[in-house]
């Protein structure tokens, strides 16, 4: 079995490889320049900060179905010790043990493959459990920063959230963009919002992993005609599941990491950060989302904030 | 044994307990308001991003020393994994196991204790195994984004680093402002940089840890009295180690954590910041340093940005 | 709230502290001696041996309802390394993380309290997240190798399992023994099969967890007059679940571990030793099933084998 | 690169592929039969217990050398809870992360590879990630219960510990086994001592670990020849290290684990068994040696007993 004569067709259209070098590792995470900071830094007004993270904890995201995929064991090692007598100052230390991609997070562009190639053309077999991604491992990215737009698909549609079959077009691209005033732009970071999360804040886990409204194999064209830096949305999947064509399986995954080099982020809540733009009327900000730079990793944790 | 009445002394005079209520989890970092980020956005000039993380890998910063505290083990769950047959799009997948204190790390107002009293006067015996910190865990922090000032006092001094017995002093802080050109506002995060990391950075871990220069017992005052939300350096312990006072140790902590209720940073890595701003010539900018919210947590690694 | 008198009135009869002296951290493994031993090695007759131990993976026996008991996630750290250069001779290794009492385990005396009071009158408090447990830790336990029998209380009453709400009596116990066709000795370590693991080894989990057949709190003084060092079963709770009386949680637990100083194992998979037993005619033989030497550690996997 | 012409004619005559079928996953481990167990049963006399596991704890054996090969982080997640409210039994739960290696341990037979192959000739790639061991993982390992033998080779010298640079001959083995009046048997476990674990005991880890004595190259042929269903040794290495052949590492391994398919243990602490087998006069006991049942492990964790 290899993939079929449709996602290769797409495949040619995005594909980024020796575009910035031959030995780049970052793909369109170069697409963030000082100019694309400093007009994302223009687009704060109040000052509020709209932190998207979800807690990290035991009965978060994860039910079990993706192998080892485990969600935050967090336990404490020392509990006001007084490490230098008794009557000391006391301290308390602790651990986690965690899937990479258990919660909020950034798929390092070494988190897909396909047809035995990464992204920019280098072997898979170069991620190794010895030294995990030797290439664009996540502690090779810039720092996160840029322009961020919130494209509120079920927003615009006046839905709270999309139905678990509905695949987000271009069309519903272009919708949000213009639902929410703005137009996006080379080096932006795209946040899609499905409104699937609300599931898992109700305390529906399974509910939201399956079926789950995504991104459409066509959107990744969409991306690339207007130079964006990533993408992150408000769902476990990320793309529509189950696909739309039948037995392909993580499209846009793999257009998105192998063929264009652009981070995607996952399990990201959206929820107040649409409240606030449609308060403020307005679907840009400024973004920091930075990846925890593990060496070797393949995804990360991350706490992003919006800054209005 | 109990703390010296010279503790006890200083710490009558930076106390905030109840001064933003009864309830309050987050002390200093109220002081963070929405013009306080306005303000923070209008230092940026270039558009140019510092990260100060440290990489995340075994072989980091610790060094068996404190007990638990274990650098990251970063594995591989799965490698180019055809999940749904063989020749589909392939996923790698990893888990992390670390102490949340072991990197570049945000101390959460919980991790020091003393007298049996947590920030605000809760019992210290609120944080446990089951829950961790019920009160002021890290999750509680309201997103970290400020204006960030360096305090370059090695610089200051025209030294790489301080030596290992030099304690940070008000004066040497006034010193380093006036170095930089910066009058440290409310709200501001203000990292200190002593130049200590460069021995890690050149391969001596234990010489990184011990001895080590930092915050003297005298310096909280001078942070209260300027409303300073949260600071952050390049050391490991923080405050001067082995302590200023016999049998003193680690009141900086307590003073900082318990009494103020202001956040500490540690391990971060300020070098090239520190050229960034000589450049730039100037001191102030934007700063970006959220933490992940682990549940009931006592520290957090972060993965902190400056924007010039 | 407290503990009912019904509770105190069994705890008084069965309490063994002070019995091997303010010291003792080991309580009934004391009564393993070396004549208790060269007695288990003379039941031996045809050499066969039975494992007892499920295997320790993701998707074992927790569902999340009890928190941080995680599931054993094995990952790869090497795979195939040629540390030493290519076409040496490579190697693979792993790690696991684990929680102690997540599969077949034994309950260090440590892993219950009441009333304050750890086994031998130790305050609770000295389970520390610093050291775990200081007294009676899972490592100080000596060699657990004795005389098993097998009391085979679904076997003797016909079923393959007993229903959800039995209380293993005194008189099942009885009923169990004679069946076998063997006499509970001093210092022999009593296997009690409910059955109830036949629903885990069938697929559902949730029902194995609950709810669970299991020891009556009339057992412990069924232990405690024939000087039985140990008891395991075939049950997530071990005892009776939800429990015989209105809101006495956990007796058993307490009347074992704190009162008698009495190790107890959960999820031992006695379904072939059933059979085994049965086809030899004899329920007693040669058990080995030595707990890892964790220090502190208030349980441990264990991998029990029984030679027939 | 490949391995030298010597290997190759050793490997010849040790190899056991398809001795026990193609579909053989536990090599020789087969030669442990009921009547080597009843015979193994027959060594006891005194009932005397003597366990030969290391404490699992940080601060245990590794160095940091090995990459990922972590000392056991014990940790605690619950201390006394009382789950059910206030005044009820509580309950006490902790949590481990461990390298598998880490400790007193079995290589599984997949632990090594050479020139892309595992036991009976399988291909190394089938260690993954995903799966781990898909043959041979440790979980296939039949009870370890058999006779065990020690060969004091340091005793029968009359040294505390052979010196670091002592390579384990066939003549040392035989040495030892006249020394202890022993003949090893098809079926047998033999436990090799150098005393070099000595070091680790007083303190000196890294002295532990290198350079190290062990078994020579020429040791798989004697123990081929005898029928030897596995080796231990109180050594991190195993085999002598540095190696006696340039640039042939490992060889040890590769011949025992891939040709042999026979288990080997490292970090056993022979210590208290050498003084137990010299009281006694007898060198030959019954052993329990119980992997823990990881699934897909390259290796286990073990706490063995000897019974005298």
């Amino acid at each position: 079995m290899s993939l079929p004569a449709a996602f290769h067709d797409i495949a040619k259209r995005v594909n980024n490889w020796g575009r910035w070098g031959e030995d780049d590792e970052i793909g369109t995470l170069n697409l963030i320049d000082d100019e694309v900071v400093t007009g994302a830094v223009a687009t704060v007004r109040s000052g509020l900060r709209v932190p998207l993270a979800l807690p990290l904890r035991q009965g978060g995201v994860q039910t079990g179905v993706i192998p080892g995929r485990i969600d935050p064991l967090h336990t404490m090692v020392q509990i006001n010790q007084e490490l230098f007598g008794p009557g000391t100052v006391a301290t308390s230390d602790d651990t986690v043990t965690m899937g990479l991609q258990a919660a909020t997070h950034w798929d390092a562009l070494t988190h897909a493959s396909h047809s035995g190639r990464l992204y920019n053309g280098r072997p898979a077999n170069t991620v190794t459990p010895h030294e995990g991604a030797r290439f664009s491992g996540i502690e090779k990215a810039p720092p996160v920063v840029s322009r961020g737009v919130l494209l509120d698909v079920a927003g615009a549609k006046g839905l709270d959230r999309l139905p678990g079959d509905h695949a987000v077009t271009p069309e519903d691209l272009d919708e949000a963009a213009e639902y929410g005033g703005v137009t996006v732009r080379g080096g932006d970071i795209v946040l899609v919002r499905t409104g699937q999360i609300r599931l898992l804040l109700g305390g529906d886990r399974h509910g939201y992993g399956y079926p789950s409204p995504g991104l459409s194999v066509r959107t990744p064209e969409w991306f690339h005609a207007r130079d964006v830096a990533a993408v992150a949305n408000d769902t476990l999947t990320f793309e529509i599941f189950p696909p739309e064509i039948e037995d392909l399986w993580l499209p846009v995954h793999a257009l998105h990491l192998v063929e264009m080099g652009m981070p995607q982020g996952q399990n990201w809540n959206l929820e107040k950060l649409s409240t606030a733009c449609a308060q403020a009327r307005r679907y840009a900000f400024l973004l920091s989302a930075m990846p925890e730079p593990f060496v070797g990793a393949t995804g990360t944790p991350v706490a992003p904030v919006a800054v209005l």
